[in-house]
């Protein structure tokens, strides 16, 4: 199986997003040599429980770009997503000396995706960074799009810079030690790219389930391009979300909701957006975007990938009303009305308020407990 | 005396710079009115010592422009130039309910300007911020041009962004209440445009440095007009620090070893760049670039605005050898070795290394007691 190449067109931050099966032993997929060879340093951010599977086989393939190639991991989990993290990687920066030519590999999930492209943002005004993403969800999302950040405790990405990588390799074998959890989150975001952009990948989604669930390569291999593809699109055509990109974010308004009431790392990223998907087509239903038949149908496609269709009650005495309240710290809400990515079930996508009473009753449609 | 206009042109991140007396009271200086008028909110950050004398009058001002207006005091200080400090910040957002249409607007010198503006720059990956500097060295330097940052323990502005301000709006009058120790600091970023740029303006700055030092109107419009304007073409040339704007660190690279090596703000920022400039002019003569005619006088002129002449001793046992331990952290060196701002005498700035003895030997020479 050949090396993909999906290309992510930003004028001068244009890079390229490369997929394929052994990647991470491949020095070509990283590009050519830099300019002054060799002379440059690097420093692999990933986490304590990817780095011992693949940073010495980074450090290797990297060898011959890089004057020096130091590993640096970091606690494992959302709930590490915070300031005192992103400074263990300016300590390692500062205490190795790195300058301004110094590159950043960000080696993990999203969380190390994240957190290390924010790093590279901030670290002296700007140094470059490469997205390695060993996860499902960071191959076909997070890794795409230059949006870095780290939680505050008042609210997710709060804190962060849009900051392009010079190039994202995916290499398709680092997802067969996935657990099957981290697997399925993942795909809440392949599933995504359907509603928002082109039914015509649900269908695909929708018949390669089990392949995907069986990491089969083709299967894996065309999930990740064509996820790739669609995100490259919307965000080339809007970098800082100022309109457009947000559409990205269905499932993740009531998503983030979830994460941030249940505490970050209790549910997985993915799992929230499952059922944050949920809820927005409900709300899209409510509205008369959507009909009953698409609901049903997306609800049947987000279980069959093993995620949860049901929201978590996140207070007893007022359920709804504290969904309400996190989602008004959600970073679209503008002048306090929360802005909701609602569906039509046709593969557009758009994204508008919505009346409380609304959002209530799909909260609590959804909250219910399972039959 | 009417309001001047100094333009940075930036593309779409291009702004305006107006200076004048009494600005802080007119509304119509802080542009037409936004889009949603009336609509976005708006924090004004300040400090303890700045806040009590200009704040209530600034929100007053900007009253008709936004929803509301709040106001945020920090502790003043570049030791407090650090994340606990931002974190202030982004805590006073987020419980307020900011928004990404949420406008911040600096009101102080050049640590509340880097510390606002880097917040800005991060908040929700980015929300709107105007500078409203303070202090004559804010005005003619630090508000300008989109560099923000914080300190690391490890080196001063290592964390920070390019992010440039929606305007920048000099107040004049300010300048008045400043302590005299403040202004002399300012004045040093003045005496730099001199010899990197046009040698004319040395000559007008060391004509008027008795105006300027009694904050005489003209005097004080002409310094901070000319010094924006010079500043101005070179960031428009090079905003990211690509290679022409390093030039704006004349006298900064021995001056931050300073001001680190005594403790952030036991020296003033301005106060160190005089001493280092003194060195760069030094090191310029060593290395056969400048001549001992200008060192002389870049020297008295430097003496003249009561700034430091001689450096401090950071270490008894090797001084030089400290000040180039300090001096390899900063953010232009590259592979290890320090780049200088080196100066010819006649107005033209060059950045380049220069041999570990020689720059020794300066350091001998410049922090040797005054006789």
């Amino acid at each position: 199986m050949n090396t993909q190449h999906v290309s992510i067109a930003l004028g001068e931050r244009s890079y390229s997003i490369l997929i394929g099966a052994g990647l991470l032993d491949c020095a070509d997929a990283f590009g050519a040599a830099p300019e002054a060879a060799g002379n440059g340093r690097a420093l692999i951010v990933s986490n304590e429980t990817v780095a011992p599977l693949y940073a010495r086989r980074l450090a290797q393939t990297l060898s011959g770009r890089h004057a020096s190639v130091q590993i640096l991991a970091l606690p494992d989990g959302e709930a590490y997503k915070n300031w005192q993290t992103l400074n263990l990687i300016f300590d390692a920066l500062l205490q190795q000396g790195a300058d301004r030519k110094t590159t950043l590999y960000a080696l993990g999930g999203g969380v190390v995706g994240d957190i290390t492209g924010f790093a590279a943002a901030c670290y002296m005004r700007g140094v470059p960074f490469v997205q390695v993403p060993t996860t499902l969800l960071a191959q076909v999302d997070s890794s795409v799009g230059g949006k870095t950040a780290i939680n505050h405790p008042l609210g997710k990405n709060m804190i962060g810079a849009f900051y392009q990588p010079q190039r994202v390799v995916c290499d398709l074998d680092a997802i067969k030690t996935l657990p099957a959890r981290e697997l399925s989150a993942g795909l809440a975001e392949v599933i995504k790219y359907g509603p928002i952009a082109d039914m015509a990948f649900l269908d695909w989604v929708e018949a390669h389930l089990p392949a995907l669930r069986a990491c089969e390569p083709q299967a894996l291999a065309h999930a990740v391009r064509r996820s790739c593809e669609i995100k490259a699109q919307v965000v080339g055509a809007d970098e800082r979300e100022a309109g457009l990109r947000a559409i990205l974010n269905f499932g993740h308004t009531f998503g983030h909701a979830i994460e941030a009431g249940m505490g970050y790392g209790a549910w997985l990223h993915g799992e929230a957006v499952g059922a944050g998907m949920v809820m927005a087509a409900m709300l899209s239903q409510e509205l008369g975007l959507a009909d009953a038949a698409f609901v049903q149908r997306l609800t049947a496609i987000i279980a069959a990938a093993s995620l949860p269709v049901h929201g978590p009650v996140l207070n007893a005495a007022d359920n709804a009303g504290r969904y309400l309240e996190l989602m008004r710290l959600d970073k679209k809400t503008l002048a306090g009305e929360i802005r909701f990515v609602l569906v039509d079930g046709l593969g557009q996508a758009i994204v508008r308020g919505a009346p409380d009473a609304l959002v209530r009753r799909v909260i609590d449609r959804c909250c219910a407990a399972p039959a």
